[in-house]
């Protein structure tokens, strides 16, 4: 049932975890320039040596530097486990169109999180859907996985 | 030496990493829950439009909070890492039993790692040792996956 | 033109990446250790149970402990997206001596990175230039298993 030839362009399911992990690479990279540029906007340096002029000091209570932060943190916990458990589970040979809507939810689910937190902060529950979408999805294939590697 | 073949459900080493990378996947996102949960308990939300009550402010510094999350992180610097790691040391074709006792090594010490730390506090030395079992099996696979790729 | 082939010893391309992957991980872990010892040097610590003293306090802000923290959590930002796009980039069968070198510059880079912010303090722009020449070099990467998947 699981064997390599799953890891295949020829393998739609393995087609779309491809695209849309090295879109989610990018997307974390983005919100790690966001950062920076935030830091820049706001004259926020948590490091002497980046200080740009000698009037400023260090400082690491900037709300919307500490804002994009949470984000991007909030990604390292949630789409760096995606990762590892999509891979696994292309590995786990599932159904093509149910594999293929959990990626599309996870990629499109955690761009709109991070718009909705970090870029134009909308109201609740907006966030707490993107999450809860990509989660379900994610722990979703955890399982398939735990089950595929049980029996 | 090194093949495709090794990512099979019939090598019993690729099932027991596909096993405990499903299993801790599901445990770094039940910390990630767990942190939702105690924000709620002691009411400390990080952002403005988290808030439940007008009465409430943003808040940084609860210690239960913090707890949970400084386990997380811990995670992700420990557990993320594996997941990579685990799948190439699949890949060198290690004996059986070494790697798969590596794997529950892993597994069962990150899991009493995040029981120790952050549900029930125990006693140092429980959480070091906890993080060094699963950090000393991490670190042997990779300088095997070192030793199989200069060799 | 993707094959499961690729994943293999006798594939120069993918022998790099393990190498360079492995070394990044124990990379990562050496940062770890290396805030534990920060802690016992400055003797801050950030859980009630890990105070060796009666007379020590919890501490959350010495400036070389969080130093090592901020380098490590950039590791985690750059280094772990790297993990999962590496490997795939390696299945898009990239030329070689373009794949080697980019895995290599973010070896180096991120090896570097963590010496001049962490260990050594060097005056931008040094870590700069080491964050970028990563960055770049995985945004690169990303960007290829994009339009593989795309076409």
């Amino acid at each position: 049932m699981l064997n390599p030839e799953l890891i295949s362009l020829d393998n739609q399911v393995f087609r779309c975890y491809l695209g849309w992990s090295a879109i989610l690479v990018l997307k974390i990279f983005a919100t790690g320039i966001y950062t920076g540029l935030m830091r820049f906007i706001t004259a926020t340096f948590a490091n002497p040596e980046d200080l740009m002029s000698p009037k400023l000091k260090v400082k690491f209570d900037d709300p919307n530097v500490e804002r994009v932060r949470r984000a991007h943190r909030n990604d390292l916990e949630n789409i760096l486990p995606f990762f590892a458990i999509g891979l696994l589970y292309v590995l786990t040979n599932p159904a093509a169109f149910l594999a293929i809507n959990l990626f599309r939810a996870v990629g499109i689910a955690r761009i709109v999180h991070t718009l909705v937190y970090a870029v134009v902060v909308v109201p609740q529950p907006s966030r707490a859907l993107a999450f809860f979408v990509a989660l379900g999805a994610t722990v979703y294939m955890a399982l398939q996985v735990v089950l595929t590697a049980a029996f």
